[in-house]
């Protein structure tokens, strides 16, 4: 088997990591479009002429199946990227929101739902957990965490007020869907702010779980082969997927 | 006059409020490149592809002149976009180090130099300091600033932990080169966190004083006609421009 993934620049290497964890795939080509991120604070149409120029560019290489990393693109992109690709895409979004509802038996639980301002505003992932019957969703915009994950700032007092700019009013969740693929670097952070009794749903353990569950992969690759392409400066991504992937 | 202002996103809004304050044009054409903002966080040569392509847009009106008022592009890519123009380009890095140097009578002063990564990294501004003597130069890059001020967090516990996160061991300086156009917005918590005494270089009233001085300019044009162009959205870039330009 022999996959894309496709993030609009470094975000989607954490799940890659945890791809390469599972061994599902023989071979992971992983296209960044580094040199027009981020796609969070960017405009849908936008968004969707990009996503396809992305398709375009993994039909240079035999794919057996186009995984979105990008929160963004997975929440307004995935249906005009299926219409161009020749291989299923799947994406993020449907990922996060079946792996939160096998979690949470209880259909009352409080799910709080982070990511770009793209991201929260397509309302995706409400809409996916309202068809399954959660109704008890609070969702909030959470861009700057993006800039700080790339800062590597990952404690400390900048990253304490900004939790408390932004959570101040908020409960504490039963489940926090970290709905970019920055925020898993935040993850202790965050488990520390809400408390342990909060789940965190990590966009690359969900794909992994959904393809495991809906795709009935099972068949282990070991030492799979991984190729970085990026629309600008393929060496910084290659350097930063080093230190994400290995450390 | 008619003159074309570029830059890679809402920043240069700043740069155009200085110059309707000093009327020195009778229309002003603003293009941002919101479809591949920020360009601070990318490659030189990204950068300067941009920027050439910025200058074919620009061919579409009769312009009399192009003002970037971006810093990363003009300590990147201002030759290469006078290579292409047929009309003057001028650059707010070379506008900012004249403006340093007329300020300080001093050689000896103390010059704090801030930006992109991208900005900081050219040492475009060190560069032109140091041909007129001036050598007591610091620098630092703070990228934080930029999402924060499109956050709208202008003051607070976020701006004040990332001051302190920026500026720790920095000496007070002389003065301040504000060396991206988001930063102007920041002008108030800045002097209050360096004090009175320490000189705000700003890149609108630096470009201001450079085309009076350097070009001569002097005529006025009342109300001149604005336009705004964007790579995309440019209902929210003329929706921003309302609320930065005349609040």
């Amino acid at each position: 088997m022999k996959i894309g993934v496709f993030d609009s620049g470094i975000g989607g290497l954490t799940v890659v990591k945890s791809l390469l964890h599972h061994q599902l795939f023989e071979e992971i080509i992983y296209f960044g479009d580094t040199a027009r991120v981020p796609y969070g604070s960017k405009d849908k149409n936008t968004i969707i002429r990009y996503a396809i120029e992305a398709v375009e560019f993994f039909k240079n290489f035999e794919l057996d199946m186009i995984v979105v990393a990008c929160n963004t693109v997975s929440a307004y992109a995935l249906s005009e990227m299926r219409e161009s690709a020749t291989c299923p895409v799947i994406g993020v979004v449907d990922a996060g929101v079946l792996a939160t509802a096998n979690a949470l038996k209880d259909k009352k639980s409080n799910i709080l739902i982070i990511g770009t301002k793209a991201t929260i505003a397509s309302n995706a992932y409400e809409e996916g957990l309202k068809k399954l019957q959660f109704q008890n969703l609070q969702s909030t915009p959470t861009p700057l965490f993006v800039p700080l994950v790339e800062e590597e700032i990952f404690d400390g007092d900048i990253l304490t007020s900004t939790l408390h700019h932004y959570f101040k009013n908020k409960k504490t969740p039963d489940a926090l869907i970290l709905g970019c693929t920055h925020f898993p670097l935040l993850s202790k952070t965050l488990q520390n702010y809400f408390g342990e009794k909060t789940l965190l749903i990590h966009s690359g353990d969900a794909i992994v779980e959904f393809l495991e569950k809906e795709f009935y992969f099972s068949k282990k690759y070991r030492d799979p082969k991984l190729k970085f392409f990026a629309s600008e400066n393929p060496d910084a991504l290659r350097k930063i997927a080093q230190k994400w992937l290995y450390a």
